[in-house]
């Protein structure tokens, strides 16, 4: 992390990742540059980092607006090695996690009420569109990250950093929801649609609130996992047309975490009054879905929520502390390549999470 | 209303009303009977009654699943002639107003919660499927119902008797929405799609809140009824688009009352984070609404509400007190016809009311 003096002002300081060049998504090795540490920066050796499915549309240009080079990775978790002299929340040494977002304007009515995920100008992690702007970011598939100490969030001490990785995105975009829309209660039922990355955390989070879960899966292969490793209350085969009969009206939410284009009617119909159809992904910026409206006359909600805000995401991990991270194949760097084509294949039990600070050599 | 002896026990009540027969939606001049006054029931003597959108559809068989003969009717005001023994809420000759409902399980949790139109054994006023069961049920296009005092409400004295009749269907279709998602209270920003029975009164509830309204139409046209006669606050042109651009991420909610299919993207555009796009109303069972995903992440709501149930419907005739009232074209019995023609055309503003007591005449 030997700093560079540029203008004889800045000194930047050199970084080291992973990039994919071009819409085949093969990440290789890459050499960058960061910013120097500011006065509200800190300067983070990052030691894991997970592998979110977002990324493997990004380095894929599967939303068609892909800017390479790429450096993906949103699911951070590191230890400070610089702290800027107005830096309050962090000293050298913490660990810290940084998820989806690492800048938001700051003054809209989101930003002041902890909903920067919600800002209508957030600073992705790393740049995705190239309408972002001049400055390129990159992400977490890299040795060292520079961030406004704002947009870092405190990790326990007593939880697994490998395991804690996902939760910066993967864990905060369920849990959110489920804080959010009530559903984090005993007496209240939740559908979870999935059983990946998110589906999985959504059914720890959801248990540890002490609600009912049910995992909704299109695989009888799945009812295991979910009833036995992550006790979950019931399973539900989609296709199955007598087991959603019999679960009709009696969900209050439903965590549908499937980006594939899918049926959304049998969804609605597990809701009862006032039950939300919680989406959290969807297969691309274009196509729509098919909502028959009748059942949403239930006052049932069609909803879309994602990532978290700043201080939910805080909350979440301190919530977290008791138990709660994400089930992990921790990988090497260069792994990656092949994690991303098992990721693809739905080939993960339940996130792969890259062994940054122990496999990412400067070559 | 003389009774007619059945079986030596029950005591049947003779009714006349207007029916129609068949998909061609003629109504005309029909003779049944309703059942003995029990002792839970009132007897009411109709003085108004609305033609609601529904009507229309129902009687002309547009859903394909309408059971003949019809007598529609839902929007119901009238006199108290008889009142059964444990009847506890009205007397002989109080005012009262009947909705869509009348009747429901009494057991589940949206009965017991108040939520009687989300019941899922619901009793509607007049029979509309073949699916509803043996006995068949006639609305308030006739001289007199049957209803048990539950799902009568009162009418508040000071208020018109013909303008108050729309307010037990399209009023609380639209105050039952405003209310539970909080829109009725100043600093919330109202958006109304279409201005019709249901639109004109969401402008009036709204204001009467004092929120923040804009009618969004496609006729500019109704830019002038919106602002200087319904007095809201704002008019979009839905198809100009520096209207809708300016108007981007400004409405807390916005009552869709338009059944005809239309595209949803450009209004969830105009909500902020955690606004719901209110639908109260489908072009029909089958057609699904093409939703865009992505404009449902920032937390926003694609919801359906429908009418009221009967504690809110009383809470809301009570508020109605304050001068709100349909706009109304008082008709008699026999332009019934004529006004379901000039209802097809969108001609009326807003709401036509039958005259029943003074021009329903049994032949």
């Amino acid at each position: 992390m030997e700093a560079l003096k540029l203008n004889g002002e800045e000194q930047m300081q050199r970084a080291f990742g992973y990039a994919a060049r071009d819409s085949s998504g093969v990440l290789s090795p890459f050499s960058f540059t960061r910013r120097a540490n500011g006065d509200h920066d800190i300067t983070v050796k990052i030691l894991y980092c997970g592998i979110c499915h977002s990324d493997l549309h990004i380095i894929k240009n599967e939303h068609g607006i892909s800017s390479y080079p790429i450096v993906p990775g949103h699911e951070i978790v590191g230890v400070v090695t610089q702290a800027g002299g107005k830096v309050n929340k962090f000293k050298v040494g913490d660990k810290v996690g940084v998820g989806c977002l690492i800048g938001s304007c700051g003054e809209c009515d989101n930003c002041n009420g902890g909903l920067e995920n919600y800002c209508p100008k957030p600073v992705y992690t790393y740049t995705i569109f190239e309408s972002e702007g001049d400055t390129k970011r990159y992400g977490g598939y890299s040795d060292i990250l520079v961030i406004d100490e704002h947009f870092a969030v405190r990790i326990p001490d007593a939880i697994s950093l490998a395991g804690c990785a996902p939760l910066l995105c993967a864990g905060i975009t369920v849990y959110s929801p489920i804080r959010h829309f009530g559903l984090d209660r005993p007496g209240k039922r939740i559908g979870v649609v999935g059983l990946g990355g998110l589906g999985h955390l959504a059914v720890k989070f959801g248990k540890a609130f002490g609600a009912e879960v049910t995992v909704i899966s299109t695989s009888e292969s799945k009812r295991q996992e979910a009833i036995e490793e992550l006790k979950a209350d019931s399973f539900i085969l989609s296709h199955d047309m007598k087991q959603m009969q019999a679960a009709i009206g009696t969900m209050d939410g439903i965590i549908d975490t499937v980006s594939a284009t899918h049926p959304l009617k049998p969804l609605l119909d597990l809701l009862r009054t006032d039950g939300k159809l919680i989406m959290l992904s969807a297969p691309d910026l274009e196509t729509p879905a098919q909502v028959p409206l009748f059942p949403l006359f239930g006052r049932k909600s069609l909803v879309g929520s994602m990532c978290g805000g700043i201080k939910e995401t805080q909350e979440m991990m301190d919530f977290a502390e008791h138990g709660i991270t994400s089930n992990v194949e921790v990988v090497a760097m260069d792994y990656v390549n092949e994690a991303m084509d098992r990721l693809a294949r739905g080939d993960v039990r339940y996130r792969f999470v890259i062994d940054i600070a122990n496999t990412l050599t400067n070559l």
